[in-house]
């Protein structure tokens, strides 16, 4: 029974790891889509959104069935009950992806605003955000777990500076304000898509440390982008 | 134990109707520091946001104690887990209330893009869904939760509808750009809290009915807003 249990976590971690390979891909995809204005890699961000939210089921459902079952206590308690909350903070991540996906539809049929220098830079700190996230989770790796936690403050950072620049542009030249603001929304998902991988972290550290650090972010002020 | 057991779900589901409370005020507060320009009411949703965040700590705990101690099956622990992600759904919310304050405490300094018609309507329907997903959970009313669902739709209506008008205001007057994007902000920041609460109404329906209806919002194509 007890070597039973640990086969179906060891899986679960497999699973919630593979499950954020496909939110990584469709956030790529999508930004990909934008950047090289490449509509058959916003089109797969948007069809395999289906499969995350295939999985985040499936997922689920092992979960409460390791509850129900097993009976876990303490640490695998939380674990299973952390693994429930961190897929739906990825399924949500593939939402976004999708909402990127579909403005870099709209965005691709029309000349670009501006050469794309600081979005790829932020997308790529996000993806490695969300993998790393995971990985501290699967491995009750505290410090990965905290150096996610301070990367968010750079993505806040190119969100910012995404935001104004653009602002900025859409002043001198009102021809492209709609598709300024398609852009600032995209920063915006990205920036939404950070928090989630944060949120998964700052479990992480609240498991392994068993105090609660989430909630601090809001306290030294968060960026109101 | 079984009476105490029910004295303890009893006591969560009345816990949940209070943080509840809270992000409802929390949002009305917001909108209405905008919309009457009271950058009071907008600080107490910022100073409020704290409240929040403890409940759904305490909630989670309890959560957590309940299911170590009790070790429930079928219908309550399914309660239990949903109870643990509905506190992420409403503390999410609250963090929504708060940048939608701090972007009020912004625009209130500066004068009016046009009078608001359509903004505060949303702000109470959304509040309205806020309510009713969480009395559908609670009551396990199935009926209700498909009325929230059945909202979010008004909800993505007026979100567009005010994201285009917001546009050409910008279109034709520059000098408003900087504010109409924060009022589109706004706007998207309302329309995330209707898909919190769309995501507690159809977690209430997958409870009672056993199948899976969330992820149909997207098969159905969501709004790019």
């Amino acid at each position: 029974m007890e070597r039973h249990f640990h086969h179906e976590l060891k899986e679960l971690k497999e699973d919630l790891l593979k499950m954020g390979g496909l939110v990584e891909t469709a956030i790529h995809n999508a930004v990909s889509g934008l950047v090289s204005r490449d509509n058959q890699l916003a089109d797969k961000t948007i069809k395999e959104d289906e499969k995350i939210n295939t999985r985040e089921i499936l997922i689920e459902n092992k979960c409460l069935q390791l509850l129900a079952l097993q009976q876990p206590v303490a640490a695998d308690l939380r674990f299973i009950v952390s693994a429930l909350q961190i897929i739906k903070d990825l399924e949500r991540m593939g939402d976004q992806a999708v909402n990127i996906a579909e403005r870099a539809l709209i965005l691709n049929q029309e000349p670009p605003v501006k050469p794309f220098i600081d979005l790829p830079k932020m997308a790529t700190l996000v993806e490695s955000m969300v993998k790393d996230s995971l990985d501290a989770f699967v491995n009750r790796d505290v410090m990965k777990a905290s150096n996610v936690c301070e990367r968010d403050d750079q993505v806040d950072n190119y969100n910012e500076k995404i935001f104004h620049e653009l602002l900025s542009i859409m002043i001198k030249d009102q021809a492209t304000i709609s598709r300024a603001v398609y852009l600032i929304l995209i920063g915006r998902s990205l920036e939404r898509i950070a928090d989630h991988a944060t949120n998964i972290a700052e479990d992480v550290i609240y498991m392994a440390e068993g105090r609660v650090i989430k909630h601090h972010a809001e306290e030294k002020g968060e960026s109101t982008l």
